[in-house]
């Protein structure tokens, strides 16, 4: 099993670390051969060769069966949205280069976790749904500018129907194993994306009978997010309105720490947590590396196909958590981990 | 005071005839003349004129001091989002032909309707933001199309200086108004037009050294909406963000039935609840007015400056509340009033 490392910034590097005693832990014990090769992305790379998705990283991660991915950005770019290289391009070149068009994102909710959640216990007790984001097209990679005289800026959201296509058709194929439901959301009241996108729904929706299918406009679905999360079982919609709506769904499991995401490519797949850099707990031992060995277990299930490997990661994860394992952001006044601690006792 | 009247579509009517009993009776102990014109919008116009902003409704606004609206949207429409004439272009039309550049919306709690909201009660109980959305410009108004073979489509975003000048403007005049802290919310991370809208916001931040600014990118202001709303006081965005972040804010006071909304325009100013025209309840004497009264309150305050006026109708509103004088949609099992025994009874 060949695998890239990007640790990337923050406590990306520290969370990392201990999914990779966990990949190790498992490849030990199914006997598989790990071949960890570890590339240089975001802020560091930044530091080390100006660019901060390099060509030698994207070169290690073509080669491999699969990408575990830490975090990215650092506080010394936050201010200045407009310099010229940050570490956000790196992800979107990434992004592109490898052609990873879904974005898998689940709303898991952990029964011990639930008085975390902002939300009711009652609302959220049986939410288990998918968000899938379209990650290679839309509004990120349009034509984007500014006049001569720098007082009017654009940008153009752009779709084809084969992108459109891929990621419609992978939902179903997700709902078919799952409640066989669908829900597409898009803005088809007002864009005319939105209505190529419909389009080619409507007639994917007719291939999968058994499915249910549902359109909801995004603002609505923003609504419903809270309002009624056990309703969604997979939902799919385009870049811009993915990166809102997803992160707006990780909120209500009360468990961010805890998210993984797996990003589908053409040329290899990539598996990281949900939660980012987060910089001002880096380099203290105490980040949650529970999305990053979740993320792990997603590797196995979708990289490798390897399922027996997957649950086994996620049973430990949460065993850890029936245990109290865990780290100070879950802790709740009992003992906190390190999250060396927890990898270690994960492995 | 010359008060066009646009009932629309659905509930539109009910609601608004209970407004304009409360319009009336505040009008007869203020001693104020009002004058009421009524014109057609969304479907019921397009079954009359074929259009859903017909020109002459157009000139009514133009010559009022205000707008009453109610709601339009049809679900004969629903399903075909590539309908060539849609009520949702009726109100797209007037914003622009009206120049309603923003869109002002409280997020109000109501005490005795917190346990209503999703969110658990310690994180919203005081909770009072205000949401300001851009409405004439960004992808809503660009070019959009197809290409020849109509497998391609497009929508394009744009903003001027002067646009983003006008609207950021007045957050920071609205937050001198209230607790002084504005928060901006864009993808400068990505889109040039957000780094426009950021750079003018710069600008403009230094002209009000005392209040507090903060920059957040939209899928982190989605999650912040529901993790910790209290910490808002006037939010500002571009069209397309506000129109997501507006209908998620409007759901964590549980009291959606009850939200206003003003759309501050070049020419004239529209009021109106934001609930929609809820076809369901639609001619069954049911739906909740109070959105549409707080509306008026907020034409009495922001269009005649009349804050004894708009004070009066908000503290009727609230003694509804207490008394428990409500529809059936808050009534909460015990006795639910109609539609019009409200309007009766705040009149
Ligand atoms: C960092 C940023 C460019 C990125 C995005 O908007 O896609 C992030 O928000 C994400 O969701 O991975
Ligand atoms: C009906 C639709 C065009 C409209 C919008 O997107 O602006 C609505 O959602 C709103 O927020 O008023």
């Amino acid at each position: 099993l060949n695998i890239a490392v990007l640790a990337g910034d923050g406590i990306g590097p520290e969370v990392i670390e201990q999914a990779l005693k966990v990949v190790n832990a498992i490849g030990k014990k199914y006997n598989h051969e790990i071949n960890l090769t570890h590339a240089l992305t975001g802020a560091v790379a930044i530091d080390a060769t100006g660019n901060p998705y390099p060509d030698k990283t994207h070169e290690v991660c073509m080669q491999a069966d699969a990408v575990l991915f830490g975090a990215i950005g650092h506080p010394r770019f936050d201010n200045d949205p407009s310099a010229k290289v940050r570490p956000e391009q790196g992800l979107l070149a990434m992004r592109k280069k490898l052609g990873l068009y879904a974005n898998i994102r689940p709303t898991l909710v952990f029964p011990s976790l639930l008085h975390k959640s902002p939300l009711r216990r009652e609302l959220i007790e049986n939410a288990d749904f998918v968000c899938i984001r379209e990650l290679t097209g839309g509004i990120y990679f349009g034509d984007k500018g500014r006049n001569e005289t720098r007082d009017k800026a654009w940008d153009v959201c752009e779709y084809t129907k084969p992108e459109v296509d891929r990621i419609v058709r992978l939902a179903y194929e997700y709902a078919m194993k799952r409640r066989k439901k669908v829900c597409i959301v898009d803005k088809a009241n007002v864009l005319e994306t939105s209505r190529l996108w419909r389009e080619v729904a409507q007639g994917i929706e007719k291939e999968y009978p058994e499915v249910e299918t549902e359109y909801l406009f995004v603002d609505a679905a923003a609504m419903r997010i809270i309002q009624w999360p056990e309703g969604f079982d997979v939902m799919v919609t385009e870049n811009m309105f993915g990166d809102i709506l997803t992160d707006e769904a990780s909120v209500i499991s009360g468990s961010m720490g805890l998210m993984p995401s797996a990003s589908i490519g053409l040329h290899t797949s990539v598996f990281e947590p949900i939660h980012g850099s987060y910089p001002q707990a880096a380099g203290k031992n105490i980040a949650n590396p529970l999305g990053t060995v979740l993320s792990a277990a997603m590797m196995f299930e979708y990289a490798f196909k390897l399922m027996d490997e997957a649950n086994e990661i996620k049973d430990i994860v949460n065993k850890s958590l029936a245990e109290g394992v865990v780290t100070v952001d879950i802790a709740d006044g009992g003992k906190a981990f390190s999250t060396s601690e927890v990898g270690d006792w994960l492995a």
